[in-house]
């Protein structure tokens, strides 16, 4: 049994044909949805790259695993998928992005060596990693984004593409007029990448993949990685024109969402990105270049399983398709991610189960609340473990893929820490504040601020596009506090008593009794005879050592 | 500077003479406060010795920890005083008692050697021991209760104790016709314990830390943690018949704790423990032995004083006297601690700072809110450091100590982990719900029980010997919902994002831009000269390489 966990970064929910994009054909997640089950109600635990792919991999809220933020170290000693999959003899490889920013200075504190194998996988999160690359490779007057090395920069230039970061000039740029024009600027998204399609990220990834899959043996988890379609939104012909103006829809907004804005709200819509993204010359770029993305994935994705089915892997390999956000593209006159609306926090989620338990379910969908720190406990499962509860917070899925219904949860969490955005600064006193709950029950949707502010919340029944945000006017008090309670209750929940597990904690019990521990004791009766050794010691020594003192004792 | 910080093993807040102990005289305590300042409100962050110690130790609340009970191994990687403080050149020395179980299977996880300096480390909760002993030799069918080494046994055998447990027939065993007759058995607490005081426990502890501190140079802190006047309750003479009857007060209980008692509390009143501290003989015999326990304490506190006096210590080491619980004694029918009623929660904790800063405030109390993390923070300040508030919950009484008056909580948490109590598979469905949480906001107390039942309340002011549980009747739903409220602010702390400190995360804002991420642009004209760099290539090759294809491309 293998498992292939496929992450495209930044891949709405609703952008694909099988979720019901109308004009976007991904016939290859299809292929994979009709074979499994597609999640309909899939959250991310945090709409942003690096705490979401920490949730995932560790299956715990970002508030248990504590990297809340991109560049937030995940720290040294936090389990992850790979360790939990591991010790179930199953390896687990890394082919792309994670994300994860090591604890090199909880990882100095341990004496841990990065080159070791253990100080390797606690810097790639807990991966074997066949390759890691996150794809950002921006560069400035301070030097690289990423400080890590890129094996696809490495890989650019090995095919003869000159300079520095070969990433920049080619998979990242278009040409006009003789001179690079970057894909950094939304005006030229609508140009060819200028770098051959096979070149270029996607199929490098796919190549990797399959280069992976060829040469594995026994049991393993590979998470294929894919950095598209996330920003910069450029893609390479033929998938730069193949939509249009007529394939981007009107943006999913209302005046009413720019009245008494949430004071957090309204930091995010005054911002460079948000701004943009309102415009509509940007959108009609940046649109059709992001399916065309997307339309490119789904034809790796189809590369991806034809060698699955010529090599008969297709047969022994449980393949899952998710994201870890999505991307507003100026709904809500937003860009980018971050804040909880579902074009950001919702996530595409399709598992395909080869085993003949999930053959009832295949094709269909399932609309229970799923969250993304489900896939590791759902991993464990499958690789035939018992999930480890007083670590993994997620709840494995293999109940729903076997067509049963369980007990479930009643509510979705997501989080989102901007401590380090620059508007913080004006909006909290303290960074501990500059932080974001989303509790959603399948209809209501409540969003806390620490700091003192009031919550949103939105009824998603009657106002399924999240418009109106019904804290503004007061009026559903019981209804907001009723979505604190579940706040509360989650705010409680056991998540850092990770070193006993619920069946060591039972067999614990009572056992000092056994190991002279009485303190109940008036006379001795009160215990069975195996007992009474403990405290009765007749046949011992009960007379005093003679007195040697010299004034020292020790 | 130097900081001693004295733990005694649950000793109640009022067994003080400065606390005002009618029959108790400690002198020697009261000389500290005379030199320091007494805090009237101190608790501990869980009634229990293990816990409460790992949140002393790393200033931070028992969940987030998650060593929440005994024997619950304190996860590796974990921070705590000895770390934060040997980074501030102030070495971290334990000698007596943590009930630090390490997390071996995490130090195997990590490669961690046991026997190197950061294992060793690891294993005893950030110490160095100079002498690790938690007491408590119980011995039974199932062998020892505590499998490391004992010192104190292998002194006892030094001086010709006999036997394998020394321990166990002469520090924790009287004589009667005989046989020994066991310090478990509370008939036998009025006996004098079969050794010689200057052997007995707390004195040899107490030449201990003589011996650390004459050998000490530069500066250091030094835990000298006494297993005293924890149970078993026995003492040598001549403290074991220096009290008696007539110092035993009558139990602070009333009938109406019976009365529609809360569930977990009745669990534990029906306990074994509970009931034999309900019986009158069974105080009788306990309390005076209790309080000769601490009237040694006292005698041996002042050995250490004269020594610090004689050595000059005296004038730059601030000491700090406190315990990680109360004992109930018999109060509100319960026995030991485990439970939120004063007696049990609530601690001395008397803080000397030798340094002029603190004149203005000696011989003072203070009934500030104070909790036991705190201390961590206090001595991070006093060894001229910043508390890293990213990693210590606690806050610094050094203002206090200065006579300031800070900002300041408004509530204090306690939390108990009952899950390996046998009653915990009657009362709750899963171990993650056999936790207790207590909210006091220096009136008014609640306690929360996960699991579905309801709370306790209790008004201090109207019911300071809080018999009343005001949950019972109904009629206090506001207060209830006003401490829930506090409950919820609290699980929803920041705690585990220990990785970036505030500092660290404000030096982040607005750092991507200046590493060439511009999610916003539409033509550049946004950004500054010196950014245009970033995504104008005119200069750089464009054009694409010759097309090299052989059909391999990795």
């Amino acid at each position: 049994m293998n498992i292939l966990f496929i992450m495209y970064d930044q891949l709405r929910f609703d952008y694909l044909s099988c979720a019901g994009h109308p004009h976007l054909q991904t016939p290859n997640f299809d292929r994979v949805a009709a074979r499994g089950v597609r999640f309909t109600n899939a959250y991310c635990q945090s709409p942003i790259c690096g705490s979401s792919r920490m949730s995932f991999y560790t299956g715990r809220y970002a508030s248990s695993h504590g990297a809340q933020w991109n560049g937030y170290p995940l720290r040294v000693g936090e389990m992850t998928m790979g360790d939990h999959l591991r010790k179930l003899g199953m390896e687990c490889w890394l082919i792309g992005k994670t994300h994860m920013r090591a604890d090199k200075e909880g990882m100095a504190r341990l004496g841990l060596d990065p080159d070791s194998i253990i100080g390797a996988r606690q810097s790639e999160c807990g991966f074997d990693a066949w390759t890691r690359d996150d794809g950002l490779w921006g560069q400035g007057p301070d030097g690289f984004y990423d400080e890590n090395r890129s094996p696809y920069n490495e890989y650019l230039k090995s095919r003869g593409y000159a300079g520095e970061n070969p990433w920049a000039d080619y998979a990242n740029a278009g040409v006009e007029n003789g001179e690079i024009a970057s894909g950094w600027m939304f005006r030229n998204a609508d140009k060819p990448a200028n770098i051959r399609e096979q070149d270029s990220e996607t199929p490098w990834l796919t190549r990797q993949a399959i280069s992976f899959i060829d040469q594995a043996s026994g049991s393993w988890c590979a998470h294929v990685s894919y950095i598209k379609p996330h920003w910069p939104y450029i893609v390479p012909a033929p998938y730069h024109d193949m939509f249009g103006l007529n394939h981007v829809p009107a943006p999913t907004r209302h005046d009413c969402e720019l009245d008494d804005t949430h004071p957090v709200f309204k930091a995010f819509l005054e911002g460079k990105i948000s701004t943009a993204f309102q415009r509509d010359d940007v959108r009609a770029k940046v649109i059709p270049a992001y399916m065309g993305l997307i339309k490119q994935c789904d034809d790796q994705l189809g590369v991806l399983l034809d060698h699955l089915v010529a090599t008969g892997r297709m047969e022994d390999t449980m393949i899952v398709l998710t994201s870890d956000h999505g991307d507003y593209l100026g709904d809500h006159w937003m860009g980018e991610k971050d804040l909880f609306h579902d074009p950001s926090v919702k996530i595409p989620l399709i598992v395909s189960d080869p085993r003949a338990g999930a053959d009832a379910t295949r094709g269909t969908t399932c609309d229970a609340l799923v969250e993304a720190i489900d896939l590791a406990a759902t991993f464990v499962e499958a690789a035939g473990g018992e999930v480890p509860r007083h670590i993994i917070e997620g709840r494995s899925l293999m109940p729903w893929l076997r067509g049963e219904t369980p007990d479930w949860r009643e509510y979705v969490i997501s989080e989102y820490d901007y401590a380090v955005r620059p508007f913080a600064a004006d909006l909290v006193a303290s960074t501990k504040d500059a932080r974001l709950f989303m509790v959603f029950d399948g209809r209501w949707k409540m969003i806390h601020a620490e700091g003192g502010f009031r919550p949103m919340l939105f009824d998603l029944e009657t106002d399924p596009e999240e418009f109106h945000d019904l804290a503004k006017s007061g009026g559903h008090d019981d209804q907001i506090a009723h979505m604190y309670g579940h706040l509360r209750d989650w705010g409680l929940r056991m998540s850092q008593r990770v070193t006993r597990s619920d069946a060591d904690l039972e067999a614990m019990r009572g056992k000092s009794l056994r190991r002279g521990i009485l303190p109940f004791l008036y006379d001795g009766s009160e215990v069975p005879p195996e007992l009474t050794e403990t405290y009765r010691g007749a046949a011992r020594q009960i007379h005093l050592p003679p007195d040697t003192d010299t004034g020292s004792h020790d």
